[in-house]
């Protein structure tokens, strides 16, 4: 197999944490260049923007846009042009409607677009979606809240418009929900608090359901202090199952039946190498439009302003 | 050809100054009875709500949902259900995912499913989507201002979340843009003003553009007294093209190519007929989808209260 050749274009918080480390631990792919205004790595080229990446730097095949998804839209469709494969973080972009000239342009190029969904690759996911899938579902709560000041710091686009702010976390927990359970849901209300100085929420509690009216409720904050929670509970004719630690660990009436070391990222790369070799595309917008749908019926509430 | 036989469900303004008197112009379409809490005409079957309708009422065909858009879903849910056709008024529903499960089980029933956009039955669209069809476009402005307390009195369900406020007449503007234009827009940035004491914008400015960057604004305002706007120009090779009135006439610098009298509701229910003939569907969501967008990436603004 031929080594898929990756430039990570933004090297902020998650290229560093999590990009470098899976890239290098991914059979098949390999990290070529970087382009980013601030920050590089030793020993690797280093350009200020993507046009002078794509005009200027060594050969590469495709590239993994980790800006912020106000930016990305601009540089996903300079990779397609010049050629590339393109990986895309979550949430893939700036509007829902902006991916599709993009998954149009990628399919006439035969290029690849992945918009990506970093927790659909959490180890416990694939078996509680297995787990649901044989059991009658009652009811789904899920709790997503964490501190932005550990999780999120000096990220000021993500409270700038389009930055989603809670929703940032949240459509992790949405791209989880929509991968396990049986039917597409859809949100019926929405609470949406907005700090007096940001232009994004900082918390949001959603109603969901499906066309079988499943009750499925969501808290997503970003003011969490001690213990984090990334969980989702699904009451079923079978028991409780816990999916825990943003997908990580499964667990049913407080026996667990998975847990395994994370490994999202490993699993992103791999699934964009395969992807790459036939110019598949893979663009699932749903948890996406999911986000979409709450700003449009969400109830606004002003709160206390966030200073980090 | 038979008669399709429809019953009204919400009798509130738009029913009575639009839906009626379409119905009675449409051959091949008879009004049979109204659901309704409030209202109702002399000489039709009544009833309170549509289960009242669909368990006691005289034999229909279809329903056509002119309730707010909060309160859609459920009604398109029940009507299918008891295997009647559903038209929907615009927008059709409080979110775009709850639509993807209507139109699965209207497939499924052999059913209609038709989401209106009236404005696109405006006599000069189609005109205008064929003129522009053969000129290089530049640039799009949309200006769609009018005085909301004219146009909708006492329509408290409007500021409500999911009512959309001033995107309810401008998704009018979008539907028509996106019908005229060879090519998808998406939106790119979005102001949206909302009123101290309401859960829905009373303004919003938007930038969409499509895959070759045409620049496009739209103005929308319900804070308009004096002339309204319903207008879109779009600035050509081969001159400029103004689309006025709703849809109703369109020029080329200034000279008047394609003006009729409105007829946007006969189209509509002559579009309903037809699909219900054979049982298709019609759920164009592309308006709705920038609605959600321009929610999602837009900056928000509190403007002072509105007071009707």
């Amino acid at each position: 197999m031929t080594e898929l050749r990756i430039a990570i274009v933004g090297f902020g918080k998650i290229a560093r944490d999590q990009h470098v480390a899976a890239i290098a631990a991914t059979p098949g792919a390999t990290l070529s260049a970087i382009a980013s205004r601030n920050a590089s790595l030793p020993d690797l080229p280093h350009f200020a923007t993507i046009e002078d990446l794509l005009e200027k730097g060594p050969p590469i095949d495709a590239v993994s846009l980790c800006t912020p998804p106000q930016v990305r839209r601009a540089q996903a469709l300079a990779a397609l042009a010049a050629g590339k494969h393109v990986m895309l973080e979550k949430p893939p972009g700036l509007s829902v409607g902006e991916l599709d000239p993009l998954v149009a342009m990628a399919k006439d190029a035969k290029r690849t677009l992945f918009a990506t969904w970093h927790s659909r690759f959490a180890p416990a996911v694939e078996p509680a979606r297995q787990w649901l899938a044989a059991r009658r579902i009652k009811s789904v709560h899920i709790s997503w809240k964490e501190d932005v000041r550990v999780w999120h710091p000096g990220q000021g686009w993500i409270w700038e418009p389009g930055g989603l702010g809670v929703f940032d976390p949240g459509i992790n927990a949405l791209s989880i929900l929509t991968r396990i359970l049986p039917r597409p849901v859809f949100v019926t209300a929405a609470d949406l608090s907005f700090p007096a100085n940001r232009d994004a929420p900082i918390a949001a509690n959603l109603a969901l359901t499906d066309a079988g009216s499943l009750p499925i409720m969501a808290e997503f904050d970003f003011r969490q202090t001690g213990p984090q929670s990334w969980d989702i509970v699904a009451e079923t004719d079978q028991g409780r199952m816990t999916l825990s630690g943003g997908g990580a660990r499964m667990a049913v009436d407080g026996k667990v039946l998975a847990e395994e070391p994370e490994a999202e990222y490993r699993g992103l790369y791999r699934r964009f190498v395969e992807l790459a070799a036939t110019g598949e595309s893979d663009v699932d917008l749903t948890p996406f439009r999911l986000v979409a749908d709450a700003f449009m019926l969400g109830k606004r509430n002003v709160v206390e302003p966030f200073v980090e």
